[in-house]
């Protein structure tokens, strides 16, 4: 049986529930955020913990639990379900609210669920994906409005697509859950500026590549999408993935690439370094 | 005490409770309805389930009730609770998804709760608008998904509004929760035809008008708003409320129009007729 904190006491999670006044279920409206555990430790927390309190004040919600208490909160969570490759969910709601429209005080959930990564032939064959002509609402936030992303989920299995991309007037800006790199004719690494939300595995990724290559965030437009050398997304569950094709179309040789394998390595090396038992107290 | 449905029995409202791993929390995924009860009678009930089931077919959203059995519960539920003047929301959420994001069977939500229209002076002194560049997701959809309009009342209030109209490209089209109409110079009734929920107070504007005046749906640009001679906005909780101010402008003479008191006084009439107590078994 997992253990889910609500609010100020956890609960089994088959007991786990909300109210039906909550905004979440009323208006769609909370934020969250994800993060991993390995080796039972908590990666990047600190940077995703910066990420869900802006969430939070940029749509108004107040999270009932300052940061060290909802640190402390974590760990204990941990501590009871002993799920050492894990993901946590951190989730603030819109509250009770009594019109079911006004944000009040929010609603904190914490879950932890066991996680896996993807298997290891999409590392060594690739992402098929298409494209779609979207901005997510508010995207600098990580919010709970998925309508879009799992509206389209329906045309990415129809394509046989791993996932879908936005782009809005021939500029792309990320996928509903992860961000996108493209490596161009230049050896330069290029990944959307606006538009999109700002990913911990994206901004772990630009810091390793700058000892690599040149480096931009900036606008990127689909036609330079389609003629890109490599071209990678990023996430939390996925790391790095290679993206091989793309609206039916193969990007450089079909194939993934070395920069893209690279980068993944100096990934992997810098999630043991931060998650080596030794550490764990650091 | 207050009785809510969900899926197969009624519950105490504050016992009322859906799982945590429900989509509607993990990814604001779910669509609603929401209709009035007067003397106990649901007003239009048929064009709202007829929505209703529409909504939840255009995202994929299995609902677990047919609609004869939706019904039923819907007039068990109002005989449980006794509101003669009521709002009932049904709403259909994405389901307990074991990925958190693949919809699957959907939870049904039946409540209800006692209903206040705005107050007389609305009607007397006419609301005050703002507006914002913004179409909503899949704006067809009854989804409940209210991330902008949400988070937009801050702004609303700051600006001591009423409310606030979505343009897109110089092109209004909808309220967060209402629809728009304007009568213009020539005497037409013009509500916008694209990028709006087909309101069922709308409808029956629509259909009432027909027989007051010229009447049509087409798109209508922010220049021939500001210049309308009258400006009202339908709902099922506001019927129709004229409006007098936009962004910080005059409409017309600044008061509510001669034509909007019509119709509104027609929509009284048709509202009265399909629930009078006589009327109530037909």
């Amino acid at each position: 049986m997992k253990w889910v904190f609500i609010n100020d006491d956890f609960f089994e999670e088959d007991k786990a529930a909300i109210q039906i006044s909550d905004l979440s279920l009323q208006r769609g409206y909370g934020v969250f955020d994800f993060f991993r555990t390995v080796n039972n430790k908590p990666l990047f927390i600190e940077d995703y913990l910066n990420r869900f309190y802006q969430s939070a004040k940029a749509i108004f919600i107040t999270v009932p639990l300052e940061r060290e208490q909802l640190k402390e909160v974590v760990f204990k969570l941990t501590e009871k379900n002993n799920l050492p490759e894990s993901g946590i969910r951190i989730t603030a709601t819109g509250g009770y609210s009594p019109d079911g429209y006004m944000p009040v005080e929010g609603n904190i959930i914490i879950q932890q669920q066991p996680l896996k990564l993807p298997p290891k032939e999409k590392y060594e064959n690739g992402m098929k994906i298409i494209t779609h002509e979207y901005v997510r609402d508010l995207p600098a936030v990580k919010s709970i409005n998925y309508l879009m992303g799992v509206w389209l989920q329906k045309e990415v299995k129809e394509k046989q697509a791993d996932d879908v991309l936005y782009y809005k007037n021939n500029v792309i800006s990320e996928f509903p859950r992860s961000n996108i790199f493209i490596v161009n004719n230049n050896g330069e690494l290029l990944t959307p500026a606006s538009n999109i939300l700002a990913g911990i595995t994206r901004k772990k990724v630009l810091e390793l590549a700058k000892d690599v290559m040149p480096v931009t965030a900036r606008d990127i437009g689909t036609n330079e999408l389609m003629n890109a050398v490599e071209v990678f997304m990023t996430s939390t569950t996925k790391r790095l993935l290679p993206i091989v094709e793309i609206d039916g179309k193969k990007i450089g040789d079909g194939k993934p690439g070395k920069i893209t394998a690279r980068l993944y390595e100096l990934f992997l090396k810098m999630e043991q370094k931060e998650t080596a038992p030794a550490a764990a107290g650091a």
